[in-house]
């Protein structure tokens, strides 16, 4: 244990004290950092601090990192504060909402880095929170083209700290991927069960029958719906595109089941398990080999969420990102740490783009 | 355990030697039955054998029951095979197919039972298979018009006495019902693991986003997809109305999604959430509290299945059945045990089908 009051530890804040922040806020203090946590409701700040989530309450203008886990149409005005309270320290600003284009258009700062945790969202309160939350969590960045490079790389480092498996997208394409794989099944969870409840009201049997793949299915609409209706009005277009494709995607398997086409039928079946098979497990850590590609970089705008969401979208995973600045001033060096397998796909996407990367081997 | 050559032992069959089949087989086992297995393929009877799944391998024509558990298109032939075997000693036939309306239509027999326990659905191969896979699951029985009430108590209390929670269902009531729960939920995972296996192959980002709601929604999509062609072939009609009800309602939710209707869109997924939380659990066994209805019934066909189906229906659990014959000969007396509780609505809807039901309250 460290002392909370340590004159020495670094200095986060948390604002939003519910499950999210709260584990947050634990994963920080197991971690050394002395922590203050704000949140509209009082109550709720007090009461994560009783749990022993924080260390103060109130908002610390001397936080080197805040996070924001506040709903998500709350994170513009509370960014803007936040960054304003911090501005005195430098201090940097990240958000774990679940849509992101909204937020990082809106918070145009380079302080401010957007981000997402792929985990947790289905409990509530800071009851449940947990410093080992984001243990093997996939958790997203979403660095615009104003974002300052070192800011990046803090919330990279904090970010990592806390277990989570980072990976760079850009805000968009974030918004277009999580529709796929997080609110439109959502919805199709509920519209199933929707469904089920319906029938069972004719037909009590009925739901003796869901067995454990109607389960499994439905269990996400088991969640509190409060979330979904600002992620549903933030996310509008990506989640309207992604429920016309998935209604195009089932008009065809109906018309395959109904026109008794086996081969289509087996086709589809076997496509979706040989990926559900391969979806990848939680990540497995950092690998034994690693190789350090060292990017020289212009010191202008853009160029750290340009290289971080390119090799996030061709699936390389950066497990180290430094910024190292060059004696001459108007360059810089990037040095980021992949998988060795992974350097060459690196190297060959980051070229193509105009960047002149160097890879080193090394072990690790 | 029993010795498996008892001439005392009462005599079971089991034809198809699979996951589901060589269950039973080691359950009845369990019990003290004496098993004969058989198999389309030699090998998988004599593997079932070889792990301690049955006593003999072959056809037991003395076989007091004999459980079907071969793909669904083979079910008509095979169940026409083993009633003609079985015959001189007038054993009863069931089977496990995931599709009832049209293998009781072909099978019109009086020693005939149709079943379908829901259970092991995703798995394959005897190597998986175990005594205790029907424990607390839920066995639906599909009595029909020409069913043999004393053969319908027979299936019933040998398939609780595998721990199965059994309710009765109309044949054609199942296939509708399954649809819902079962069928059409597999074709939408595997919907949206296609789609997302599409879009994977542009964004390599994407499957590390897929957190817990996503990988418990597409699980099913894992499973071996043989059976589905039989069961989407089988089960045609009913599977296609029921994506036309699903494509109606992520419609209606599109709709809500797209004109931002906060309000419509809280109830869905309120209604979807409620009606998620109260999915029954699995059975919780025989309540304390049990109440014997004693139905007079004409000794015509149909009664047994009319009585049945229509407490499922209702939701109303049977925990015994009797059939008791009068000494008049033309009338006998179903017995049946139910939880207090539901007693009531018991008599009142076999009141009103014109069966006059006498309710005596006991201890269990």
């Amino acid at each position: 244990m460290t002392s909370p009051s340590s004159g020495t530890a670094r200095r986060a804040g948390v604002v939003g004290c519910g499950l999210i922040g709260g584990s947050i806020a634990h994963g920080l203090r197991a971690a050394g950092w002395h922590v203050t946590g704000d949140d509209a409701d009082p109550a709720r700040a007090a009461r994560a601090n009783a749990l022993g989530a924080l260390d103060a309450v109130g908002l610390d203008p001397a936080a080197e990192i805040t996070f924001l886990s506040t709903p998500v149409h709350a994170l513009p005005g509370v960014a803007a504060a936040v960054l304003a309270a911090t501005a005195g320290h430098g201090g940097v600003v990240t958000d774990v909402g679940s849509v992101k284009r909204a937020v990082v258009e809106a918070v145009d700062d380079p302080r401010f880095v957007g981000g997402h945790p792929m985990a947790g969202s289905e409990q509530e309160g800071v009851e449940g929170a947990h410093a080992a939350m984001f243990e093997g969590a996939t958790w997203v960045l979403t660095p615009a083209a104003g974002t300052d490079p070192a800011a990046f790389a803090l919330v990279r480092s904090v970010v990592a700290s806390l277990g989570a498996d980072v990976v760079a997208v850009a805000p968009d394409r974030h918004d277009e991927l999580v529709a796929l794989v997080s609110h439109v099944p959502h919805l199709t969870a509920a519209a199933l069960m929707g469904l089920a409840a319906e029938a069972a009201t004719e037909h009590a049997t009925l739901l003796r029958l869901a067995a454990g793949g109607f389960r499994d299915m439905t269990r996400i609409a088991a969640g509190h719906p409060g979330i979904w209706l600002d992620i549903c009005a933030e996310n509008r277009e990506a989640i309207v595109a992604t429920l016309d494709r998935l209604g195009s995607a089932l008009s065809t398997l109906r018309g395959v089941v109904a026109d008794g086409d086996r081969p289509s039928l087996l086709a589809a079946l076997e496509n979706a398990r040989a990926a559900r098979v391969n979806l990848p497990a939680r990540a497995a850590g950092r690998p034994v080999d690693v190789a350090e590609v060292r990017v020289p970089v212009p010191d202008r705008t853009g160029v750290l969420a340009e290289v971080t969401t390119l090799l996030g979208e061709l699936g390389v995973d950066i497990y180290d990102l430094e910024i190292a600045h060059s004696a001459e001033g108007d360059r810089g060096v990037l040095l980021l740490l992949v998988a060795t397998t992974q350097a060459d796909v690196a190297r060959g996407a980051l070229f193509a783009r105009g960047y002149r990367p160097a890879v080193r081997l090394l072990q690790s």
